[in-house]
């Protein structure tokens, strides 16, 4: 594998010094354009063998290009704010706009290859570390950004010379810490798990680029050009994505579905549900007050028809907590900064602390419920969607987020019904607009929309739990339960 | 000072079940109006002593109106990403966007109070703690934002009634901790530090509204009615903001002014130039990568004139620095997330944590430069913007932040010539607008804004270093050899 990258390839000081004014002038010309046009962000990996030139590969980047449109992350240790979330979360939040490159020097690679090499993980972990890892990649150039890779090679002769080359330069000693050394007695070990990530990680959305890190010249080199070649080639090709063409799901043949089978009928007496509701709430506010949930967080999604009571549902769950506790992210149509991202971003910023409860009134949902029906989004696009959710979900759960979704459901009649009451009363008009009369009318393409959802994200670790609401008491006391339960589970592991 | 809130407010059950239906659809309606609206947030703080109901009164806020629109901050003990920055970052990142509610039950004035009861600070430092809460708070209404301030108070045999009261019930227990009674027994010693916080932080603005916290429902009626009363006075309200009405600067009398004063004809010669480039550089990475700079934060901004090279010298920065340790925050038009907060905000959000450099091409000095002359914000903006100015570079020097500004000056002729060759050569070419032209039409009045600029916020603890900037070879030099000196005085403290 890394056979091309031990040859000894080198440049002449003449060539070199003929070749970096032209590249510089078109690395600057093609970052004006990337920036001008902002259709789409580019990520920069350098990875590879201490001593092979990380360091200096990415200072000379931002010397030749604009170092106002880069974006460089050293990321190390994570802060406390990102160890209390999911692994991936400090990488969402370091992700560049469109129009902007983003430089990493630690990756989402490097935790999971110091891991392995030290033994503190096993190869099914790897494997999943590295599966994750394809999945990000793949979500970010399905969404149009361009990932360039590079793995910068030393043989370990010439790791051994670099380094010793480092120390004996008053001007790079600094460079050379204990760590390189240790890490030059594993090499062996680091060959081993490197040769691994880069064989599973080397997809054709991006893949990795190896390059011999001796010579500083063929280096610099070769980088700079794989980097414009790149940019070029995606700045002219203004069709890049949606790319993907998927078979249609399969159309509805009978007239079955989930939500057909739901009962809609059940009900609540007013009596027994002011019972109930007493006693979850009561309970909600003893396990959110409980010194263990300080451990836990927790991320409520509610969806369902317009006027199925989710507003409701969610203020009989918040008047329970303490309002420092939980935040309500009302999700409505993205912002600036949101639409110059992957579509998950907007998501990922809200995921909260320890101890915190985010409930999303509407979420990340939206990609294949209205996205899709009112085709704000193309057919690829929600339906790698699915893929991607799932992906999202997983990560949340493994970090032991207690994820509940919700899904409210009404009858066709009962929405009716409630969308005249709320044209009466006074403080409740502004709930209903001409977008939910619209709305109501693709009825049938929104519960298609829904059974597929439900069908692919319905998953062992984050379930949908179907609430029958046409009776709002009894939706309202499902729910309270079905959080306790949840977060009981949660708290007894 | 408490005697109004000493007097047993009390408010029967029936009234109060009268009253709260017709408060809470108002609130609801008002608080419709502002999200529509959008024009102005709203910062809700609840103080007060322990006991008093401050806890129960944001959960109910929150019940009584659309918790969507709120968001509460608990504002615990600094995160290690807070603790980073100056004191008052954490505020200025939980502040709402324009439409929304921010409620804050931990605010500026809590560490002040505690350090000042429990004997670490004296008063001096009491009474700079609420100079800077008093400027911030000027800051936030001058840009709209309606501050709502409300004192709990309990007379000491009440709150001692109130925490037994508490304590002998099992569902409100855990709700009593022994910092409760630890502060309960420096009652007195809290009562001194509360009044005088109040006294000096009762502006005509922002006045904080003392509550007698003994009976709930009349607690709780005004809190509702104070907050109902004051949004929909400022909703009303649409001339709020620019009805400060200042007195126009002093006009230019004689010829005389600072840049005059600069001798732009200091040149040095190329070779002495590449040396002492080299020689600074070098200062510059020994500097950057010295332990010591571990603790330290460096925040530089750049001004100039038009072509007056700002990039250029930017890039002899950061070249000599790793890139891990830098970012340039080139500063365009706001985003519309930023286009919701207060002017400083989108500044704030770019202050590093330690170690770090932050370089601004261009800064918050836009709002008395560019939009003093575009005139795209009011006079009274850009009159308020030196003292708002100062006072945030005050909170960054006092972080031990050392703050550079640098003002890149060249004469009206040597910009004529720049522009023309940026239009000749290729990769320089987008760097010339048809508005780089037009600013020039302004020069006199620009000149009068760095006049004015200069005189009123090169303070002692950040000035202004003006750069001669006709000689590009001179300009660099004395930036990077001012830049060396102020990292090596801060590391030698």
């Amino acid at each position: 594998m890394f056979e091309s990258a031990e040859l000894g390839h080198r440049i002449d000081k003449t060539t070199y010094e003929a070749e970096v004014p032209k590249l510089r002038e078109a690395l600057l010309d093609a970052q004006f354009e990337l920036a001008q046009q902002a259709r789409f962000p580019v990520v920069i990996l350098v990875s590879g063998v201490d001593g092979a030139g990380r360091g200096e590969t990415v200072n000379l980047l931002n010397e030749w290009m604009d170092p106002r449109f880069i974006q460089t992350h050293g990321m190390g240790d994570p802060s406390d704010e990102e160890h209390d979330r999911p692994m991936m979360w400090r990488f969402w939040r370091a992700l560049p706009p469109k129009g902007r490159t983003g430089v990493f020097l630690g990756s989402w690679y490097t935790a999971p290859i110091l891991n392995r090499v030290h033994g503190k993980t096993d190869l099914a972990d790897l494997d999943q570390s590295l599966e994750r890892a394809r999945n990000f990649e793949k979500m970010l150039t399905d969404e149009g950004t361009l990932i360039i890779k590079f793995w910068l090679h030393l043989s370990k002769e010439k790791q051994q010379h670099r380094l010793k080359l480092l120390e004996g330069d008053p001007r790079t000693r600094w460079r050379v810490t204990r760590r390189d050394w240790e890490h030059y007695k594993l090499y062996d070990e680091f060959q081993t798990t490197h040769e691994s990530v880069i064989r599973h990680t080397s997809t054709a959305e991006a893949p990795w680029i190896i390059v011999e890190g001796e010579d500083e010249r063929y280096r610099s080199l070769t980088v700079g050009k794989v980097i414009l070649d790149a940019i070029r080639k995606r700045l002219g090709d203004t069709d890049a994505a949606n790319k993907i063409h998927a078979a249609p799901l399969l159309p509805p043949i009978d007239k079955l579905h989930i939500l057909k089978a739901l009962d809609l009928g059940q009900k609540l007496e007013k009596k027994k549900f002011q019972e109930e509701l007493e006693k979850y709430q009561g309970k909600l506010a003893l396990l959110t007050r409980n010194p263990k949930f300080k451990k836990i967080t927790v991320v409520a999604v509610f969806e369902g028809n317009d006027a199925a009571g989710k507003g409701g549902s969610i203020r009989r769950i918040t008047s329970a907590v303490d309002a420092r506790q939980y935040q309500i992210v009302p999700v409505a149509a993205p912002t600036e900064e949101e639409r110059a991202q992957p579509y998950l971003w907007r998501f990922w910023r809200h995921i909260p602390r320890r101890g915190r409860m985010a409930i999303f009134d509407r979420s990340w949902y939206g990609r294949v419920l209205v996205e899709r029906v009112e085709e704000f989004c193309s057919q690829t696009d929600w339906m790698r969607a699915y893929q991607e959710i799932n992906d999202f979900e997983q990560q949340l759960v493994r970090h032991n987020i207690v994820l509940v979704k919700f899904w409210l459901s009404i009858s066709k009649d009962e929405q009716l019904k409630r969308f005249k009451q709320r044209e009466k009363i006074g403080f409740k008009r502004f709930k209903i607009t001409a977008e939910d009369w619209r709305n109501r009318d693709k009825w049938d393409q929104y519960e298609q929309a829904v059974c597929d959802m439900v069908d692919r994200t319905s998953t062992e670790i984050a379930p949908w739990t179907l609430v029958e609401a046409n009776d709002k008491y009894f939706a309202r006391i499902k729910i309270l339960k079905s959080l306790c339960r949840r977060i009981e589970a949660a708290m007894e592991k």
